[in-house]
């Protein structure tokens, strides 16, 4: 392994002047400078990382803080995930997965004071003890998603509101007046107060409500069979529905494989609608899903690039609010007559 | 942000003898040690990571190096993942997701000489190189693959032999003698010469020439759409065919889905039996499929332990090669008269 001493030698110079060379702490004259960098050159020496980083407190390499072991690691969050590393990677900066738990035990200790310059946190609780932890510590961070509290915190989210709204706005014009939200489960402790439920929701009550329709909620975990059980407590209990409006990707799944299997015609008697869904996840249903696609790519980049910009001191990015969009497939259609 | 020096002010020592206490690079009497330990608690004095890592060459954080951004990231994939940061939990390691490429020049420049301990390969191809780079480097690794050459390499991998042999005995003891294989695509430049795919088809050609079968298969991407597609060529092409072994997951969605469409019924007409598959995706279909399940809790888990175990010096883990098992469900039965 080349080290600093083999340089300085070849150069002919001091390792202090090498170190000045590397870190920039003192000026060397531009001849130095190019005899050092061709000394480098020559002898292939590559700089320690851990010794560059602890020089310049940089190393370039961001967390994407995600829950992975308390929520599933869907097809939507690899398209946040791989979507961030891309855009990472234009800004030559190298974006990992952290799965570190909600709690932000881990998340404190993995900081420590120097292995990432920020961290993107995903998975946003309404009250975050990770943005308490990554404030505490000096750690820049911005979020996908968002805490109640927001004054000062660099964030971009999926615009909720917006997104509601154009799905029963979509299921109204089709003519449909019987919804049901077949919501996320927010007994669940790992979900009690995760934004993205509590706030599609909200919005939903609220949208149901300006339309003067009845306003159904049946809450179900991510799973596919969550999503089959659910919808045979749906048939039973509220026979008269005619569009079902699902939150969850693998959930929606489940609803549409049940209604297959019960024999219900979709879209014909039940029309289908998941409120947040990748293509590929709508394609694996017969027929396939129209679906409110999720921005996965659009606020992989955005986070990265508010939190790069803030690393760079940039001017910070203002916060950014996507909405899920309509997107046609075979699951909506007039109700049943 | 207080330092060594609070630390050795408060304690009454030299910040030598602060650095001797952290880096255990001199023996100190446990008076003093006690002494520098009770001054680091009541100052709330954290080390430094990166300090840390130069001083023990250390960080107790492992890669999972996986191409997120070549090969899907799919709900096998997460099962890997989760099982290995799990697995490394429970030893005190973290392990972080890289999404390098996988032509290694991402990862020589991660690697670096000191950021993660080790390193555990996923997705491997059979003339990797990326095993040259961490060979290079020195940097411990285990792969979850197989690389045509293993000499003196961790590894463990799917048995991807006795898989095929236990799912073409499967469906020949129900009676099928005209079996489909509709493979991975090899000629997609991102697998050419992936280890799972050659080995498979490999063990299938072994396979049905020992059961004198005909040996017919079909190349298809991991999509639904694809499978859709080949099951029409296939219905075309090899109408007498009563059984179709599926490689990959979604292309198996795609398969019964097109089935159902065509008005071919599942398990009457036609068996299918996919060969790598999650019970979350198997349930996705009408009905749900019958698998070989993806061994990717056992063997995330295995990898990471062979890796920690090289980290801590323990005995190595000898190659741990994990068959995919025959899963019941409801896509498999005696073929049509």
């Amino acid at each position: 392994m080349v080290n600093m001493r083999d340089v300085a030698h070849r150069a002919g110079v001091s390792i202090a002047t090498v170190s000045f060379v590397l870190n920039g702490t003192k000026p060397v004259t531009a001849a130095t400078r190019a005899r050092v960098e061709q000394s480098m050159a020559d002898l292939g020496y590559r700089r320690n990382v851990v010794a560059r980083a602890l020089a310049s407190r940089r190393t370039h390499i961001i967390a994407m803080a995600y829950p992975a072991l308390e929520h599933r690691f869907g097809m939507s969050t690899a398209e946040f995930f791989t979507s961030a590393a891309e855009a990472a990677r234009k800004e030559d900066y190298h974006l990992v997965l952290w799965p570190v738990g909600n709690d932000g035990v881990e998340l404190r200790e993995l900081l420590g004071q120097g292995l990432v310059d920020g961290v993107v946190l995903m998975e946003v609780q309404l009250d975050d003890p990770r943005v308490g932890i990554l404030r505490q510590t000096g750690t820049p961070f911005a979020m996908i998603g968002r805490t109640s509290e927001l004054e000062g915190l660099s964030h971009v989210d999926i615009d909720f509101d917006a997104t509601v709204e154009e799905a029963v706005k979509h299921l109204h014009g089709l003519g449909h007046r019987r919804l049901v939200l077949v919501s996320g489960d927010l007994d669940d402790p790992r979900f009690h107060a995760y934004g993205p439920w509590v706030r599609t929701e909200d919005a939903y009550r609220r949208v149901t409500a300006e339309y003067g329709l009845e306003t159904v909620v049946l809450p179900c975990s991510d799973t596919t069979r969550a999503g089959q059980d659910v919808t045979e407590r749906l048939i039973r209990e509220y026979p008269e529905a005619t569009a079902i409006l699902v939150l969850n990707e693998y959930a929606a799944l489940g609803v549409v494989s049940a209604l297959n299997r019960m024999g219900r015609a979709v879209p014909d008697e039940f029309s289908v609608l998941p409120l947040l869904m990748v293509p590929e996840t709508a394609a694996l249903t017969d027929p396939e899903l129209t679906m409110m696609r999720t921005p996965g790519p659009e606020l992989g980049q955005l986070g990265t690039e508010a939190l790069i910009r803030q690393l760079e001191g940039a001017d910070p990015l203002p916060p950014q609010m996507v909405p899920a969009k309509l997107h046609p497939g075979g699951t909506t259609a007039a109700p049943r007559a």
